[in-house]
Parts: structure tokens; sequence; C-alpha cells
């Protein structure tokens, strides 16, 4: 990012004909969209994407999630009917659902079935138990990371100018707190939340689970020194697959909107990896779970909605769209005060 | 509102395939919105319109705003050039910008000129100065409120479903106030904000005013048990014309997303008037300014959006479009657990 760019985006914002700083978040998010672009004003995303990588979890054995594994491939099958909130959301938006399978378990791919519409890059079928073993080894993480940047490339190459974070996978909030606590150096009881709504015994299952987890992780080497090492040891496929999307589209300088705490937690081993990447995200949503807040917070993004949200799939992300397009359009298309003949304020 | 098609819109909710509740603000709002319909689900609203309604104010005589009167005119001719910030966002979500002149000043008019897009309603020429007489007489604010129910009737009228409340007033901050601390019974501290961003002198001088304004009104006999009364006392014409654009759209069933503190003072007056226009009312965003959310809180409205926005012109409602557009659409479009033939969580 140019901070000369930076400053001609914030000195033209702030000749728009409104009172300067009136327009809140929204002007810092037009700011950062034109010092993404290198322009000023930026280009207005007119075509949003989501991709919604779905992987399943080993740790589902240990009984973190009140949903049957099943439901991974049952999901996939609605999205690809168009039947579920991301599909409606992303009608009301204007946006493409992508849907990858970069991980789903046997099982999973038995309810699927032949799915012309499917996106097959399966790297392996679900994770290992990461309360036991990990995750994946770090060919597999590196493998899931190169097929989620293959899709960004592939969508933007098609003309997508903003990318949208979505996952489906039983049980994958558990290898998200996860993530952020071996990242942030976070106790797990802060940062592992109710999911898609777990009662309490299982919520208290699920933190010791994360706190295994990541003991056995961290003996066995990985940490925030290693992004990609915490990321095999910890993550999902899904996750990983995040990251590669994350990576790519930063690399082409288009933005990406993260959705909720899998977006969020992906997001912790892509700055880690790469720094300059954070130019490039945007916070969709605050997910109710814990430890979307804390990545957030590190990772310096304001959300743009917070309604009580906690699905996943993309959703919080698409519903954001429209947000970030009103951004850059203020920058583009509103007049200026010298343009528009009108009295700035006394200085005051 | 029916009970019992409240209690239809939440089972249909809650049948959908996402975990309940997943979905936070978003499904209390599909189902008011069902509910204002009274309809399971509720239709999709479509054409959204914002209304900028357009007056001046006697109390800028008082020093309450840095920015001269003209600039009310000046702004009306941008809004008819498109050139607004309510006009980018307007373009972003697809809604139509109609602005109608309820009460500017001479001097405003003369700067607008002819000007066939504006549409003349104007009940006077600006306010008188609250801080010293009355705002307007009662037949006046009765004719505004009635030239605000015809902009409503004609845009539902012209298919429009979603209706939108605008602004424009150089110094409208202080009635918003002075409505606020009446009805409410607040302290004038407490629900006085720094408008489009005054500095500490000038907000204590309009502390000053505003509880100026509400002594001498309770004094003439105004109060919560006359918001007819108070609104002519204290108000300004765009305040009268939003309450009755209110009124209107609720009479006919059709949602209004209210902007910021003018319109969420304003609603204080139209839910006064008529308790069950609150049914139609949704918050689109929570405005800077301390009135705002004390009207807001006073009416249980939660806003969709907290970007720490303060500009008015309908900016925050417009916004809110889409999200509003979202609820409606998940509840209509979203596949059921039984028709989707996904497996419901094991009861935890």
């Amino acid at each position: 990012v140019d901070p000369a760019v930076v400053r001609a985006a914030r000195e033209h914002q702030d000749r728009l004909t409104k009172p300067r700083g009136s327009l809140g978040e929204l002007e810092a998010v037009s700011v950062r969209l034109a010092a993404l672009a290198g322009t000023v004003p930026g280009p207005v995303p007119a075509a949003p994407a989501v991709a919604v990588f779905v992987g399943d979890h080993g740790v589902h054995a240990q009984g973190v999630s009140p949903w049957p594994r099943e439901v991974t491939g049952q999901m996939v099958a609605n999205f690809l009917a168009g039947g579920a909130v991301v599909n409606a959301l992303a009608r009301q938006v204007g946006a493409t659902v992508r849907v990858v399978d970069v991980g789903m378990s046997a099982e999973a791919s038995a309810v699927v079935g032949a799915a012309p519409g499917l996106d097959r890059r399966s790297v392996r079928a679900g994770t290992g138990d990461i309360a036991v073993e990990p995750a994946m080894t770090r060919d597999q993480a590196l493998r899931a990371v190169a097929a989620g940047a293959e899709v960004a490339g592939e969508l933007i190459r098609a003309g997508h100018d903003l990318l949208v974070t979505g996952d489906m996978g039983i049980a994958n909030t558990t290898p998200s707190a996860a993530l952020v606590a071996a990242l942030l150096g976070a106790d797990p009881v802060a940062v592992t939340g109710r999911g898609t709504g777990v009662d309490d015994e299982t919520l208290a299952r699920k933190v010791g689970v994360v706190r295994r987890a990541v003991t056995r992780a961290t003996s066995a080497g990985a940490g925030p020194g290693d992004p990609l090492g915490v990321l095999a040891a910890l993550g999902g496929l899904e996750h990983a697959a995040t990251v590669g999307f994350m990576l790519a589209a930063a690399a082409a300088r288009v933005p990406v909107l993260l959705d909720g705490v899998i977006a969020c937690s992906s997001a912790l081993v892509a700055a880690a990896l790469a720094p300059e990447a954070r130019a490039a995200l945007f916070a969709g949503h605050r997910s109710v779970e814990p430890g979307a807040s804390a990545a957030l917070a590190a990772l310096g993004l304001v959300p743009l909605l917070d309604l009580g949200m906690r699905l996943g799939e993309g959703s919080g992300g698409v519903l954001a769209v429209p947000v970030v397009q009103a951004a850059a359009r203020v920058l583009a298309e509103v007049a200026t005060f010298d343009g528009a003949g009108i009295t700035d304020k006394q200085a005051g």
C-alpha cells in the first residue's frame, strides 16, 4: 500500500459534499479500497463472488457438535440446489456462489453423489482428530492452500472483483478456536464459543478438546513462528483453502470480505504468512463466536455488521457486500464542495 | 399485527436449514416484516424509495451550527443533480430519491431556483426560533404531517414497497434533540449531540438552547400527552412531514426504514400519536447523535448498522435497505429441513 495513495484518498474523501468524518467507518473502508487498488477513487466492486470451502473434521468424534457428520454433505447438496441461506443472500446482492470440496468425509461425499455443480479439489477425506493427532500433514495443508488460491485466481480471471469467504464443515468452529488460541496465545476458554449453538455441557467439552489440541500441537513444536505448522496441526482443510484464497486475492489486490470465525482464524494464518495481505481483508461482520472478535482485534479489522449472527457459509460476509460497494461508490461518485458550489462550514 | 402471523413466521423461520437463531437480528426483522404484511413469508421489498424532506430552522440564529443557512438550498440542488451521498447510496441499492420541500427558507429557495425535480409542498419558509417562540402553529404542523403522508401515499401507489426517511435542513439536530428531551422527559445534555460535528463551545450553546426551548414549550403547556403540540412547539417542518410519512406507510402496512436522529425523534411523535405505527418502523442504523439512541431504546427498535455515521439525508437508512431485503428473502426462499432432506440437530 502506497502512503501517497492513502493520503490522496483521505483528502478526496474530505472534499466530498458532507461534513468531514460524517460517514464514519464507511470513509475508512473507502480509503482502504482505494489504497488496495492504488487509485483514487478506487473501483466500485460490481461482481462479488463467495467461495464456500467444504471440509470435515476428525474432532467431530469428540462430541463437540450436536449435528451429525452427514449434514456437511446434505448442506453441500442444499448449496448446489440454491436452497441455503448463503444462496438467498447471494441472490440479494448479486453474488456468484462457488462450492468447493477441499476435504469432505467419505460419508459426506456419498450424500452429495454426482453433483456437476461441485468444484472438486479434495485434498483428503476430512482431517485427523486434533484432540489426539495432527489435522493433516504440512504437505496436505499446502495443497489445500494452493487449491484455495487457485479458486481465487479463477474467480478473479472470470471478472469477480470482490471475493467473500464461505465455509461448511460440521464441527469446524473447534479447529477455528484452536487456531486462534495457538496463534494469539489465548486461553481456549476465552476464544471457544457455542458454534451453531451448543449447550453448556458440550461447550465445556469443546473447551477441553481445544485445550488438549493446542497443548499437543505446541508440545510437537507448532507455534506462532510457524503459521503453516499450526495450520497443519490444528486447522481444517477449509481453513487452509481460505488462507490460500486470501493470499491470492491480496496478491491480485482484490478485496476479500471475511465471514465469521472460520475466516477470521484463517486470516490470522494468512497475515502471519504475509503481513501485507491484511490490506486486502475486510471484516464482514462480528460473529457471536468469541474467537472471531479476538482475531479481528489482533488483525485491526473493524466489522461492518454486528447482527448477532453465527451461521457461517459466508452469510455474514455476503450480507456486507453492499456496504463495501457503497463505501467505494461514495468516494467515486459524490460531488466535491468545489465542484458543486457548496459553502464549506465555517472554521469553528 | 396478528399474533398468529407472528407465531407462524417464527415457526417457519425455525424450520429453515440453519441452526435456530443463527441469523440473530435478521430473523427478528424477517418475522416483523411478515407480521406487518400479514403473510408468511412476507413479500421481499424490491422497490425502495427515500423521501428527503427539507426544512429550515429559525433556531439557526442561535449559532447552533457552523454551516450557513444557504447550505440547505445548495444541498437540495446537489440532491437534484444526483451528487450527494444519499444519491450515491440510493444508486447502489436501487432506490428512488424524492426531494420534498416542506419548509425551506427564502434564501434556500433562492439558491435552488426553478428546479423541476423538486417536489414543492412548502408549508412555511422555515420555522420560528424555538429558543424564543414556537416552531410553527398546530395547523402548520398538521399541514406538514399531511404533506408527508401524501408523499408516502404517492410512492406506495407508484409501487414502492420499502420507504426510507431522509432529511435536509441546516440546524435540524437541535429541534430533534428538543423533541426527544420533551417527549422522553430526558435531560437536554443527555440527548443533544454534535450534529454534523460542532466543537465543544457550540455544543454547550446548543444544549443551552435546547434546554430553553423545552422549558418554554413545557411552560406553554406542551408535553408527552400532546405529541402534536410538542411537534408544533419544538420540531421542524421536515420532522412533521416525516411523522406523516411514517403514519401513512404504517397504515398501508409498508415498512419504513429510519435514518438518524431526525427520523428517530419524529418516530417518537408518530408512535405517541399512533402506537400501532411502531410495527412498521425499522431502525436503519445507530447514529452517533445521542438523541437517536435514546429514541430507539424508547421505541424498542434495534439498529441494523452501527458504523459511526452522522450525516443524515437518509444515508443510514438507505445503506440498510439490503439488510431488510435480505431478511425477507431468507424467510421467503431458504429451504426447510423437511423440504431439503437435512437432518436436524440432535436434541442436546
